[in-house]
This record gives C-alpha cells, sequence and structure tokens, in this order.
C-alpha cells in the first residue's frame, strides 16, 4: 500500500441513489441513514453517542478527478468557477466533508441525519465535534 | 494509480517545525504561510481571494495510522477515547481539516493564516466556505 492510499473505514446506507435526489449540501437535508463503520475499526468510535454532531470524511468515488473548473451548484447560467472555490464533488481528491447529527449508535452502526452523500458510498473518517 | 489514491495538489510552506510548536487547532493558532498549490491544478484556484475563508484538507504523512484510541489532546491524565471521537493526527485516514483566512493571492500561492499543520505538510484540498 503506498503511503497516500485510502483505506475505507466504512460504507454509507442510505435511501440517496441518484445524484438528482441528492442535496447539495447538509444544510439542505433532512436524509437520515446508516453509517456502518467496519468492525476492524470499531474501537475508534468509543466516545461518540447519540445527539453528537460529527464531521464524516466521504470518499465520492463517482465523481471526475480531472475537472477543474465547475458551474456552481451545476447552474450552467452561472460563470464557471475553479474547483476549489465551490464544494463541487468532482475536484483532484474527491472527498467531501459533511456535518450530520447521531441519532443512535448500535454497536459499528451510526444512525445519522443531515445526509448529502448517496447510498455506498465509502467512508474516510470521522471526527466528533468538540473543543478536544 | 488505485481508485483510492491521493494526489497530493500542493503543499505547505510555513515555521511551524515540531509538533510540539504546532497549535492543536485553527482556533488556537495565529501562525501564518504558504499553501504552494502545484502549477497543474493553478486553474482550479479561480475565484478565491484576499479576505476568504477557505477549508483546506492536509495529509498529515507523518502519524500514525494504526492507532484507534488515544489520549485527547496527548493529556495522559484524561481517559483514553477513540479516534474518532477526537481530533487526533493519528487515524486509520490522516487526513486534517483546517479553517484557514486567505491573506494574498499570488499566482499559485495563498498566503494563509490560522495554521495547525507542520511545514512541508501535503495538501489534498481546499473548499472556500460559502453556500455554493
Amino acid at each position: 500500500m503506498s503511503d497516500m492510499e485510502l483505506k475505507p473505514i466504512g460504507i454509507l446506507h442510505c435511501g440517496l441513489h441518484s445524484r438528482a435526489d441528492t442535496p447539495k449540501s447538509t444544510n439542505e437535508s433532512k436524509e437520515q441513514g446508516i453509517i456502518e463503520i467496519y468492525p476492524e475499526y470499531e474501537a475508534g468510535l468509543d466516545g461518540i453517542s447519540r445527539g453528537d454532531k460529527i464531521m464524516v470524511l466521504f470518499w465520492f468515488n463517482q465523481a471526475r478527478r480531472d475537472t477543474l473548473r465547475v458551474h456552481p451548484r451545476g447552474e450552467t447560467n452561472r460563470p464557471m468557477r475553479g474547483v476549489f472555490a465551490t464544494h463541487s464533488p468532482m475536484r483532484p481528491n474527491p472527498i467531501a466533508v459533511s456535518e450530520l447529527k447521531v441519532l443512535k449508535v448500535t454497536g459499528h452502526n451510526l444512525e445519522v441525519a443531515g445526509l448529502d452523500a448517496m447510498d455506498q458510498t465509502p467512508v474516510l473518517d470521522i471526527k466528533k465535534s468538540l473543543d478536544d
């Protein structure tokens, strides 16, 4: 494994199956789903509980990586802009950062709300929102 | 290249050369430095300018990837906790998320403030903070 190779720590299960159905940001979303953390990473969840806000990093495995300019929010009437000035899923490293709310923790499954990612999206990292 | 292999888009230049000197979060930092974006990714910066707030994803290439439990903030008098419940640099995918302020843009160099990452840290992504 190269030292810049990602290891998926889990996978998202939810009802979002197409880009058209998927909210463009977590602020616009009430979607709920399950983040399944693979058993070998379960110890990393210790300290996360119901009601917590978490930052979740997803790998947008369906997004193009060779695009550097896009229309913001895909609205073609708006001028193109560099991808780093947008939250487009298209970017050299298609990592999305979502702020989610934990509704329930059951073993290595987190029930969450606020999803802006599609079913079967790989999960890279979780960071609980706190001052620690 | 595997489809989960990261491509560094740039590198950080700053005066932080040891972990002990490096602030543990951007809220605690006034450190300034330069994010050098590699020329082939410069088009992605179009739309970022002085005064913008940006989210920057760094690859903490010196952090251990095989640790799932840590003392919060390295304070050994505090109980250990899962890495996903902390912002420790140690985690299976050592990606850090920093909120920085852009002081100046010169070609493919961004002068930024609020750093909590060390000199020579690889940069993975930038997302301008906005509603787009």
